[in-house]
């Protein structure tokens, strides 16, 4: 893809879009109940569609089949009775959360009878560009409209049929509720979901689920901010001070647990003087767990078998392959982490008090943990309920982004008549008196 | 500006900016008080280096007369003694602010011994671009530092003598207290202004304080995030509940305060049935005030003497001109300001709380006023102590921005050996309670 193929908007893509913001600035209006009661609805309407949802996925199938899709992918687009169910349940779950917005997180009185307060509101509305996974639609959507925003969807061409079926029922369930169908809306053609990116003004916030290239072309083609990570290349650092039977399950699991998440390490740093006793213990265990690891020279002399070069540091696997180095000390894995870390998630065993300081203060990425796994990285683990994707971008939202990350806030200034010219001359002073929340 | 000349950073400014980031990052761990410190020795500095600065000015205010410069860049060029006694004082008033970073957000147990808190950390390292005005330089840098961040910045061609001599005294009064004096560096060529686009991964945040279209080049080159407004068009709608002696002295404050201002008003709204007494008493006192009014044809029916092209709805003058067009009522008002507002600060004056509620909910700015000046959209008004500027971003930071936009946050979980392997089998189960902040 480059940047010349990017088209502009058709007349007939900016009217819907143009719709869906109108869609949405109303939707922002409805009350915590009314967005409850349109989630439960898309819930509903899912729920009585679900043969011609399975039916339509299976039509993607065959046509992935007849196309020899890779086995990843269509297992990504497959979308079972059980699945669909859990998918359905998940929309439910999130009209249970808190409601993000209309929360007042400041409260200011600057003179009397002049009141300032910061309220969350909605973000508009939200672009979202996805891979094959169908159930992603589902998810999206029930987050979207729980935070007021409306959104433009974009899925896979694969999952084409089961998308257009999963939208269907949304909209009819949107319909039968207080909500406008027109608040979500999925775009069908890659020139569409091209075009999104100019719809500034429109759409508010991008957000891609997808390879790290998608994320990287849609960052240099919008000034739509986007939300999204690029790489997830964490690391697990086991001090001198660590105890070595936990910190070999804390490495084995962050590997492990699911290797294709962006939350797995993949470099483990080790201690100069505990590189020995660990690597006796871990790599019969790694090998036990079919986890090939890939080590620098000082490793390789303590049993390490296969060499890493020097792109293994900045290497996301997002498989069974672990490089692996060993350190002098908390200060050279610091400065490790900041060269090739991509400010992910990164961890730390030891039981070495100003060790474990050191290591939480310094590590500049958006989790740094302590005796525990990176795969706890997660926006349910975290109790947030669901989550819109993983943030590595320095700013908020940033790490798992959960209803709180679709949100934005607005001040409300109320007064009498005041003017600002009355504070510029003297006549007036301002108060600045915090109020209760 | 086109595209294809920025280019990429030398080998020098990217030493220079990883400099600034190792820097950063040991200021990000320094204490509260060391940070005041730190503000307090450039302050110092700076007073000692007064008549340097001065000079320097003078210097680029010669060179300044010999190219013959417009007035207003001249005006915005100097710095008198006044004037940087101002700035010297500013410096130590945002020593004296909260401290940003170090705040607890958010504290979870996910289960008996691992517990999540989010904390706000500095951004990292900032970027800012700004006009001839050597006085942002120690705004910037002070702000910078007290939020533990470094600061590249780029001043004016016109005013590198006085950045030169000011960035000096900054570096001087840094290396005499706990931080180091490569947290600041001064760019001085077009080259390196530009290349600071392409600094991903070192800077974390852009701040362009400059004309729309620097911004809109800034946008459309970096994948760095950008802080900054592109347009103030904000709205004053006079309700036919309005009580007209106020809203007149609304009107001319929010127009005339300081009519180069971002939150100045463009656009006058005129509810049909109070339009013609408003503009009665407002035509003479607008003509008073040097105002050129510019109406639709029933404001120009009313007596408005200029007529509003197409145009003036989506102008920002930045002078004192206003235009004026007459509405049905708040629904019209409403759709005047989704359409051509710039989602800034948009203000209604009336007495009908029902009307004055769907305002305050319906407009989507980062501003919505009730009955005041929508002059009062500044940090320093908001009691915020400084800012760094206006943000007509959607997403947060919105609006005046002060220090706390200048932070962002890290979770850390402090676990003792947990793995997520137990919560995937069920062996153990997330509790989620929240814990005192």
């Amino acid at each position: 893809m480059n940047p010349a193929s990017v088209p502009e908007p058709s007349a007939e893509l900016l009217s819907r879009a143009a719709a869906v913001r109108r869609s949405a600035m109303a939707l922002g209006q409805l009350s915590d109940a009314a967005r409850r009661a349109a989630l439960g609805a898309m819930a509903d309407a899912l729920a009585a569609d679900q043969q011609a949802i399975l039916a339509a996925n299976q039509a993607d199938l065959d046509a992935a089949a007849a196309e020899g899709l890779a086995e990843a992918l269509v297992a990504r687009l497959k979308l079972d009775a059980t699945k669909l169910s859990g998918a359905i349940e998940g929309v439910r779950q999130v009209a249970a959360l808190a409601d993000p917005i209309g929360v007042r997180q400041l409260h200011t009185e600057l003179d009397a009878g002049l009141v300032l307060e910061r309220v969350s509101v909605p973000l508009g509305v939200l672009g979202v560009i996805f891979e094959a996974r169908p159930d992603a639609v589902m998810q999206i959507a029930a987050l979207a409209i729980r935070s007021g925003n409306g959104a433009l969807l974009k899925g896979g061409r694969e999952a084409a049929r089961s998308c257009a079926a999963i939208m269907a029922a949304l909209k009819r369930g949107l319909a039968a509720s207080s909500a406008s169908a027109d608040a979500l809306e999925l775009l069908t053609s890659r020139e569409e979901s091209l075009a999104l990116l100019k719809l500034d003004g429109l759409v508010d916030l991008i957000i891609p689920r997808g390879s790290n290239a998608l994320v990287r072309f849609i960052q240099d083609n919008t000034r739509i901010p986007v939300l999204g990570h690029a790489d997830g290349i964490c690391h697990l650092y086991i001090d001198a001070a660590a105890d070595l039977g936990e910190a070999l399950r804390v490495a084995i699991d962050s590997k492990t647990q699911y290797p294709a998440a962006c939350n797995a390490i993949e470099t483990l740093l080790l201690h100069q003087q505990i590189a020995g006793p660990f690597l006796g213990e871990a790599i019969p265990a790694f090998a036990a767990a079919g986890v090939e690891l890939r080590g620098d020279a000082p490793s390789m002399a303590l049993g390490v078998s296969h060499a890493a070069s020097d792109d293994d540091w900045s290497s996301e696997y997002s498989d069974l392959i672990l490089a692996v180095k060993v350190v002098e000390g908390v200060e050279e894995a610091l400065e490790h982490i900041r060269r090739y870390g991509s400010r992910h998630t990164d961890a730390i065993c030891t039981r070495d008090g100003a060790v474990a300081d050191r290591f939480l203060a310094a590590v500049d990425s958006a989790g740094v943990y302590l005796n525990c796994s990176t795969r706890f990285a997660d926006g349910f683990r975290y109790g947030f309920g669901a989550e819109v994707g993983i943030s590595t971008q320095t700013l908020p939202p940033r790490g798992p982004v959960g209803l709180e990350g679709l949100v934005t806030y607005r001040y409300r200034l109320r007064g009498q008549g005041h003017i600002a010219a009355d504070y510029a001359s003297g006549t007036r002073q301002f108060s600045h008196r915090s109020l209760p929340l």
